[in-house]
C-alpha cells in the first residue's frame, strides 16, 4: 500500500508560498501505516496536471491531491481527475444549498464558479467542507489507484483530512501495519559522530528503522517500528532504545517532537525545587528568554541581568573592575565572577554566565565564537568552560545558550560535576 | 528554459518536517526569469531517486536538488546523480582541508563519511559551503539537463544558493525576461485592513503584481515587475510604491527579505547616537535578545534587566514596593516606574519596560495577553500603553517584544510623541 501526495498551485512553483499540506497529509498517512514514496507539486496547468496524475496513478495505490478545488478558473483538479477517470462531475445538492445560503445571507452575488465548488466526480464520495465551500472527493477505483481530493487552504484541508478523510482511509485500508515512532533527542554530540557510534545498528535496520536528523545544536533519532499493533511496536522500540542508550545514553536528554533541552532543564529544576539566574553578555538575554518561554518558569527563575557592555558587568554585578581589566571580558575569571555575583545578588541555587565574542568582529583579540560560560551553584565549586563555536553570529549565540542549558543539565544529573 | 526542483529526504515523506527549500529555490529561479513547472520530493532511496531524477532530466533544462549531501549513509544524492551521468566522484581538496581543520581545531573525531562531503561529480563545479561542510555541485550538461545540487539544511542551502549558485545561473541562462521584486514591510496594520485600503490596486494588478503576506506581527507586500531589464522593472516598482505609500505609508517601516523592525530601530538609534535599555518581565529578555541579535548593537545597548519575579522588580530596579503592592505588577504605574528606573540606573537615552500576563494562566486577575509597556526617554514624558494580545504564550511574548520596538520607532520618527 503506497500513496503519493500531490499539491496543486502555481503560486507554490513561483515560490510565493510554501506547500505545508503535503507534510500534514504525509504525517497522517504514516499514522495509518500507509507509506508515501513521492510528493509532487504542479501548477494550475491542465496538461502538466494530467501528466503528474497519470504518473502517480501508475505507481501508487492511493493518490492524495490538495488544491485546485476553489472557485477561480485556474482551479482544475476535479475536472482533470474526472477526465482521467472518464467520469462526469455531478452536483452535491446539499453542498450547493449551503453555498447558496451563504451568499444569500451575506447579500453577495454567487458566481457560476461557486457552483463548481459543490460538484464531485460521479461515483466518488463527496466530502463535506466544514470551514470552506469546496467539497472534497474520495474515489475508490476498482481498476486502479484511488483518489482523495482535498481543498488547498491549509485550514480547510486539515479539517477535512482529520475529520472526514482519515476515518474513511482507516476503514478502507484497515489491516495495514501500524507505524509507531519515537523521537530521541541528543545534545553534546554531532550527527556524524552519533551515526558512527551506531553504524552497525543503522546498517542492519529493518524494523524498527533509525533516522538521524541534525538540528541546530542537537541531533535527533527517529525510531519507527511497524507491526500489527502499537504494543508490539513499543516493545520493538524499547529493545532498540536500550541498545542505543548503552552507546550514547549520556547524550540523550529527552523525547518527543515538542520537547527541548530548555524544557527538560526547567522541568528538572521545578521538580527539585531549585532556582536559576543568569548574567548574559554575548547572548543578550537569549538564555533567560528560553527559560521563560516555558510555562511555569516563574517557579525556577526570579530574574537576571543582560550585561552587554563591560562597564555594566561592573555596575550591575559589582564585579571588581580590576578583574575585567586584568583578564579581559572574554576570560575564565570574568565568567566566574559574573556567575558568582549573579547567584549572590539574585539569591538563586544556580547562576549561569555568558561572555564571549558573538561576531562578526574580533573581541579583545578573540575570534568570533570564542565563548566562556560560568556556572555557580550552592553546593558546587564554580566552574568556567571555554567553547569555540562557529558559523555566524546567530549560531554562536544559539550554541552558547544551548551550552548554558547543557552545563546546568550536567550539574543536575551527574555527580561528576562536584569535584 | 524550464527548471524542476527536487527535494530529497525520507523525513519529509513521513511528514516529520516540511520542505521549505523548494519554495526558496523557486522564488530565486523566478527572480532569474527561469520557469519552474514541477516540484518533486523523494525519499533517501536509490531506485526512486534515480527514477525521479531521470524523469526530471527528461522534461526540464535544469534540475535543482536539495538534500542528501550529508555525512550519513542515507545521503545519496551526489552518488545517484553521478551514476545517472556516468561520472565519478572526485575530491575537492580545498573543501577536504577545511573539514579536516574543522575537526582538528575542535579535537573531534573525523569520520570517513565526512570525507564524502568534500566530493563532487567529475566535470561539475564544486560549490563552497560557507555555513556547513558538504560542497554543492553545478554540472553543465552538454547532452541534456544541467544539475544543481544543494545541501538540505535550510541555512546551508540558502547561503549557497544566494551567494554561489544564483550568480552562476544568472550568468549561464542570461537573456530571459527579468523578474524584479521589492518587499515592503509594514508594522501596526493587519493584513485584512491593508488589503482593503489597497483593494483597487490589487484588483487591477498586472505588472507589477502585488502579493500581500501576513507574518507574525507584521504584513509584507511583495511587488514584482517583469521587464526586459532591471532598470525598467525598478521604475515600475517605484511608481507602484508611490501609490501604496500615499495610502499606508505610515505603517511602512522598511524593505527586504532580511530586514526586521528591530534591525531598523537599532540602525536608527546608531545613526543618531542614541542608546536604549530595558527591563523585561513577561518577555523574559526577548526584547534585549532581539536588540543584540543585530551586529553593532553594542553601540546602542549597554545592558538591561530581566525582572521576572515581582521582588526582583523592587530589588534590581529599586522600585518602591508600595507601587507594586498598590497598583499590581500588571499596571501602568509599574510599567512607568520600571522604565524610568531602568533608564536612570543604566544611564541610557531611552528605556523600555515590559510587564503583563504571558499566559497560559491569569496574573493578578488579568487574562493572558494583558500587557503594559513603558517608554522613558531623555526628552519625552514617560508613557505607558496597554495592549491585549491573543493566541498563545509565545505569540503574546513576541507581540509584546515587537510592540516595544514599535513604541521606540514611533518615538524616534514622530514629533507627536513629545506632548
Amino acid at each position: 500500500m503506497h500513496a503519493e501526495v500531490i499539491a496543486v498551485g502555481t503560486e507554490m512553483l513561483l515560490g510565493e508560498i510554501t506547500d505545508t499540506n503535503s507534510q500534514v497529509i504525509s504525517e497522517g498517512l504514516a499514522q495509518l501505516g500507509i507509506d508515501v514514496y513521492y510528493h509532487s507539486l504542479v501548477g494550475d496547468n491542465e496538461q502538466r496536471m494530467t501528466e503528474t496524475i497519470t504518473l502517480a496513478a501508475s505507481r501508487s495505490d492511493l493518490v492524495v491531491i490538495s488544491g485546485g478545488l476553489g472557485p477561480t478558473p485556474d482551479d482544475l483538479t476535479k475536472q482533470v481527475v474526472a477526465k482521467y477517470l472518464h467520469r462526469q462531475l455531478v452536483v452535491d445538492q446539499e453542498a450547493l444549498a449551503q453555498i447558496t445560503t451563504f451568499f444569500a445571507e451575506r447579500h453577495r452575488e454567487m458566481t457560476p464558479n461557486n457552483r463548481i465548488q459543490a460538484m464531485y466526480i460521479e461515483g466518488a464520495q463527496s466530502l463535506p467542507n466544514y470551514v470552506g465551500m469546496a467539497v472534497g472527493n474520495y474515489y475508490q477505483n476498482p481498476n486502479g489507484a484511488d483518489f482523495l481530493l482535498l481543498p488547498g487552504p491549509p485550514q480547510e484541508m486539515q479539517t477535512m483530512f482529520e475529520q472526514v478523510a482519515k476515518p474513511l482511509l482507516a476503514k478502507n485500508y484497515a489491516g495495514q501495519q501500524v507505524l509507531t515512532s519515537r523521537l530521541l533527542r541528543f545534545y553534546g554530540i554531532g550527527e556524524a559522530n552519533l551515526v558512527t557510534k551506531l553504524a552497525d545498528l543503522i546498517d542492519q535496520q529493518v524494523n524498527p528503522t533509525i533516522a538521524p536528523y541534525a538540528k541546530d545544536n542537537e541531533v535527533t533519532l527517529r525510531l519507527t517500528a511497524s507491526g500489527s499493533d502499537e504494543m508490539t511496536d513499543q516493545k520493538l522500540l524499547d529493545e532498540l532504545e536500550t541498545k542505543i542508550r548503552a552507546r550514547v545514553g549520556e547524550y540523550l536528554y529527552g523525547y518527543g517532537e515538542k520537547n527541548s533541552l530548555p524544557a527538560v532543564v526547567v522541568q528538572e529544576l521545578t521538580e527539585r525545587g531549585l532556582t536559576v539566574s543568569a548574567a548574559e553578555s554575548l547572548t543578550g538575554g537569549g538564555f533567560q528568554t528560553a527559560v521563560t518561554a516555558i510555562p511555569g518558569a516563574s517557579n525556577v527563575f526570579p530574574g537576571g541581568f543582560v550585561t552587554y557592555a563591560a562597564e555594566q558587568k561592573e555596575a550591575m554585578l559589582k564585579i571588581d573592575e580590576e578583574v575585567v581589566e586584568q583578564y579581559g571580558v572574554v576570560s575564565e575569571q570574568t565568567a566566574i565572577a559574573m556567575a558568582e555575583h549573579t547567584r549572590q545578588i539574585v539569591g538563586t541555587d544556580y547562576a549561569v554566565s555568558f561572555t564571549g565574542a558573538a561576531g562578526p568582529d574580533f573581541l579583545e583579540g578573540h575570534p568570533a565564537g570564542t565563548v566562556w560560560l560560568g556556572l555557580a551553584g550552592r553546593d558546587i565549586q564554580t566552574q568556567a568552560k571555554l567553547y569555540h563555536f562557529s558559523y555566524d553570529r546567530q549560531h554562536v549565540r544559539n550554541s552558547a545558550i544551548m551550552a548554558g542549558f547543557g552545563l546546568l543539565q550536567e550539574a543536575l544529573t551527574t555527580e561528576n560535576f562536584k569535584h
